[in-house]
C-alpha cells in the first residue's frame, strides 16, 4: 500500500503544423491564449500541473472527431474536459497536448417521456437536464455536488446522493456515441432497458475517465417524479449512533431516496455558508419518495430505527422550497467546507465498503482525523457505504499534504480490507492510480492496461490517467 | 440484415500430449467417452454439431486455472458449460476442443446477509441459491425460464421475469473471479454496492458468454423477502389490450415486480402441461411486492389501467402454493409449448424495445407468424418491452427452418429501427451474429474483436461465439 506521489511531467511535442491544421479547421474555436489554457488545466483537484497547448471549443460529434484524428495523426494528447468538476485530476494535461471542451455541445437532444429515457449531447449539466424534463413529469437522480456535465459524470462513472435508491452513471447510462481513438465515430447500446447483444461497451466507457473513448452523445434512463417526497433531518448524539441507524434502514429494505450524513463539521460549515440554523451534531439528512401512503410508511420505519438508536425527533422540510434549501446546502457542504479555512484546498477520501462495515470505518477515520490535528469535515452517502472526509490542508506547507495522504492511504487500506473499494464516485484520476492496484490486484490492471492499449494504441486518450505509461 | 446461416464447423486439432497430460493432472475427472462427450455438445439451440474432444469435470478454480494453461500451450478451445440451458448455441463445440463441465464448483460460499451479497460457485443454480439464502429473508430475484446455473447467468447476462424491477445480471453481479485466456486467476469488483475505480471489468466479462475469460466465483446482490406478496392473471380481448396496459403501467412508475404476457397459444399450453384451467385467452400475469398498504395501492392502479382497456376482473393466487403454481406454469412454458407440437425444435425470438414501441412490435410479430402458417406461441418479459415468439419447427424440414429463421429476422430488423436490440436476454452465440453487426454497426463490433484479440490472442476462449474467426 502506497501514498499518491505527485504526478510525474512528460509533455509531449505540441507540432506546429498540428497547430496549423486545427485553426485552418477550426478557426475562432481555437485557443490557445495562455489565460484560457490555464482555466482548463486546473479541476479540484489539489494537483499543479502545466496546462494543455490548445484549447477547443467543439460544437459537434464531426468536431470531435476531425480534432482526435488530426491529434492521432501527430501522437498528441487529447483531453475531454465537461465542467471541470472533477476531484482526482483526471482533466490535468500531464502529457500536454489538446483539451476538448464540449461545453458548447448542450442541448438536449430527444426525450422520449413515453418510454423514460433521455438523450443528451455532453456539455448539458445535470440541473440543465433536470429543469428541461421537469414538465414531462420525469426527472434524472445522479447528482454529483457539482453541477457537472452528463459527459463528466458518464466519464467518471459518478453518482451523489439518490444512488441508494435510483443507482450510479452505471446502472442509468443505456447507450453512447463515442469517438474512437482514431477518430471513428461509433454507438454502444440501444435505448432498450435491457440487452444481451455482445460485449457491454457502454458500461467499458461508462468510468473509463477519458481514456478509451470522447463520449459525444448520451441515452440515459429518466424516472416519473414521485407523487410524494418528504425530507427530513435527524440529529444524533454521535457519528456511529447516525451510521448505525442507516444500516438498520438499508438492512430493512425501505426503499430510502437519500441517506446523507453530515458530522459536526460539516453541518458548522453549512450553517454558516448557507445561513441554516440547524443543530451542530452529526445529522442524517433523509428524503422518501412514493406515493403518500408509501412514504408515510417509510418514515415511520426510519423513525422508529432512529428513536432506538438516540436519534431526535425528525425536523421536516415541509414545503418544497425548505426541501430545495436543504439540499442546495448538502450540494454546497464541499466549498462550505473548504471556507472554513480560507486559502486551503481538500484531499478527500472517497471510499466505499459493504453497509456492515460503515460504522466501524467512519468512526476510525475520524478518530485519526481527530488525533492527526488536521482541520476535516465529513460528508457521506452512508446509504451505499461511501462517505467523504475532507482534510482541509494549507498548499504552502508539504507536511500538511503529506499528513492528509497518509491519512487517506489509512482509510483505503482499511476499506479494501474491508472488502470495499477506494473510490465509490469520484474515479481514479492521478491520485489514487496506486490503490488501484492494492484494491484489485495487478492481474486486473494489466487486463485494463491490455484494453486500453488494443483500443488506444497511440496512447493518445487522456494518458497518464487511471494507469501511468503505456 | 441477413438470417443466421448454420455455423461453420472448422475443428482444431486435439494432440495426443495434450489428452495425457490432462489424464495425469485430472484423473477421472476427464472424460473422451462419446456419450459423455454428446450430452456437452448440444443446447436448447436448434443447431447440430459435433461434440467436443473431452469433458473435463471440473471441481476447484485451481482446476480451472491449470485446464486452460493447458489448452492454451496447444493451442486448443476451451468451452465453459453450466447447466446447458443456452438457447443460442453458446457451448456448441464448432471449433472441437475441451469442455470444462463446471456443476461440480456448486457451493454457496459466503451469505452475507447483513450486506444482501452472497458470494457463489458458477455451478450453483438459481433455484439452489433460492433455497439456501431463503432462511435469511433474501432472495435472489433473476429467473432465467431453465434452472440455470449462476455462471451461465452471468455469461449471458440473462435476466427473466423479475428484471422489471430488479434489474438484470448486468445490475445484480457484484464482483467476480475469473480465469483467464493464460490461465491466471483474478478478481473484478468488490463487495461495495458502487465504485468508480477503474475499467468496468465485471460489466465486460458479465454478457462476454465465455469468450474473455472462465467465470470461476461470482458475488451477487441479494434483496429482502417482500413483506408482502400478490399475484393474479387478468385475460384480455387481445393481445393489443394486454400489451397497452403493461405499457401504461410502466409509465405511471408503479414499481410493479413482474409483468409476463402469454398469448393464448402460450395459455393453452401450460394448462395442457400443468393441469391448469386458465382461459384460454391473451393474460397477463403479475406479481406485486411490497408492504401491505403498497401491494394494495399498487394492484389498485393496475386494476383500474387494465379495466380502462378490457381487461377482465384480476384472479388472485391467495395462497402461496397457488402462487407458485403460477409461476412454475410460467417457468415450464417453453418445454409445455414445445409439446404442442411433438418432435419439434424452436427458433425462439428475443427482442426488446423502448416500451413505447411493443404494441406494435407484439402484434405486427403474431400476424406475420399467423400469416406463415408456423405454429408457434408467445410468452415476454413485457413490463421490459422484451418477448419471445418460439416458432415450431420440424427439424427435417428444411424449409420450416428457413422460413421461422425469416420471420425471425423480420422481427429483429423492426426491433432495431424501433431503437432496440435483437437479443434482450439471451445472447449473440451462434445464431444472432450478423444482427449484432446490424444493431450496433461494424465499428463497435470491430472494438469487440480489438477487446477479444488483446485478452484472448490464441482465440481459444469459446471461439466462434459473438463473431466469427479472430
Amino acid at each position: 500500500m502506497s501514498t499518491s506521489a505527485h504526478p510525474p511531467i512528460a509533455a509531449r511535442p505540441f507540432p506546429a503544423e498540428l497547430r496549423t491544421a486545427l485553426a485552418q479547421r477550426f478557426g475562432a474555436q481555437l485557443s490557445t491564449a495562455l489565460a484560457v489554457r490555464e482555466l482548463h488545466g486546473r479541476d479540484e483537484s489539489p494537483f499543479d500541473v502545466p496546462p494543455p497547448d490548445a484549447v477547443l471549443f467543439c460544437e459537434s460529434t464531426a468536431d470531435v472527431a476531425d480534432a482526435v484524428a488530426l491529434a492521432a495523426a501527430h501522437g498528441v494528447a487529447v483531453i475531454a474536459y465537461g465542467a471541470g468538476s472533477s476531484l482526482e485530476g483526471h482533466l490535468l494535461a500531464v502529457e500536454g497536448g489538446l483539451c476538448l471542451n464540449l461545453s458548447r455541445m448542450s442541448r438536449v437532444l430527444q426525450v422520449h417521456a413515453e418510454d423514460l429515457t433521455v438523450t443528451v449531447q455532453p456539455g448539458v449539466t445535470r440541473s440543465q437536464l433536470n429543469r428541461e424534463v421537469k414538465d414531462a413529469g420525469l426527472f434524472f437522480p445522479i447528482d454529483p455536488g457539482a453541477d457537472a456535465s452528463i459527459g463528466g459524470m458518464t466519464a467518471t462513472r459518478a453518482s451523489g446522493t439518490n444512488a441508494v435508491r435510483y443507482g450510479t452513471m452505471r446502472e442509468n447510462v443505456l447507450a453512447l456515441e463515442v469517438v474512437t481513438a482514431s477518430g471513428e465515430v461509433l454507438r454502444t447500446g440501444t435505448r432498450a432497458r435491457k440487452s444481451s447483444a455482445g460485449y457491454d461497451l457502454t458500461r467499458l466507457m461508462v468510468g473509463s475517465e477519458g481514456t478509451l473513448g470522447v463520449i459525444t452523445e448520451i441515452t440515459l434512463k429518466l424516472h416519473p417524479l414521485p407523487e410524494s417526497v418528504a425530507a427530513a433531518v435527524c440529529s444524533f448524539p454521535d457519528v456511529a449512533a447516525a451510521v448505525n441507524t442507516t444500516i438498520q434502514i438499508i438492512q430493512s429494505g425501505v426503499p430510502i431516496a437519500r441517506c446523507e450524513l453530515l458530522d459536526a463539521n460539516a453541518v458548522r460549515a453549512v450553517n454558516a455558508h448557507d445561513k441554516l440554523g440547524l443543530k451542530v451534531a452529526p445529522m442524517l439528512l433523509m428524503e422518501f419518495h412514493g406515493s403518500p401512503a408509501g412514504v408515510a410508511e417509510q418514515t415511520a420505519t426510519v423513525q422508529e430505527i432512529a428513536r432506538e438508536l438516540g436519534g431526535e425527533d425528525f425536523h421536516w422540510a415541509t414545503t418544497p422550497e425548505e426541501r430545495t434549501r436543504l439540499w442546495a446546502a448538502r450540494h454546497h457542504a464541499y466549498l462550505s467546507g473548504l471556507q472554513m479555512r480560507p486559502g486551503c484546498r481538500a484531499v478527500t477520501t472517497d471510499t466505499c465498503v459493504p453497509i456492515s462495515r460503515l460504522a466501524k470505518m467512519v468512526t476510525t477515520a475520524l478518530a485519526e482525523a481527530e488525533a492527526a490535528g488536521l482541520p476535516h469535515f465529513l460528508v457521506g452517502h452512508v446509504g451505499d457505504g461511501n462517505f467523504h472526509i475532507a482534510y482541509l490542508i494549507d498548499p504552502t506547507l508539504p507536511a500538511e499534504r503529506a499528513l492528509a495522504e497518509q491519512l487517506n492511504a489509512g482509510v483505503v487500506r482499511r476499506a479494501i480490507t474491508a472488502q470495499g473499494t477506494c473510490t465509490g464516485e469520484h474515479g481514479i484520476g492521478l491520485h489514487k492510480q496506486d490503490f488501484l492496484v492494492d484494491e484489485t490486484g495487478a492481474g486486473s490492471v494489466a487486463m485494463m492496461r491490455a484494453i486500453k492499449q488494443a483500443l488506444d494504441p497511440l496512447n493518445i486518450l487522456n494518458p497518464g490517467k487511471i494507469f501511468s505509461g503505456k
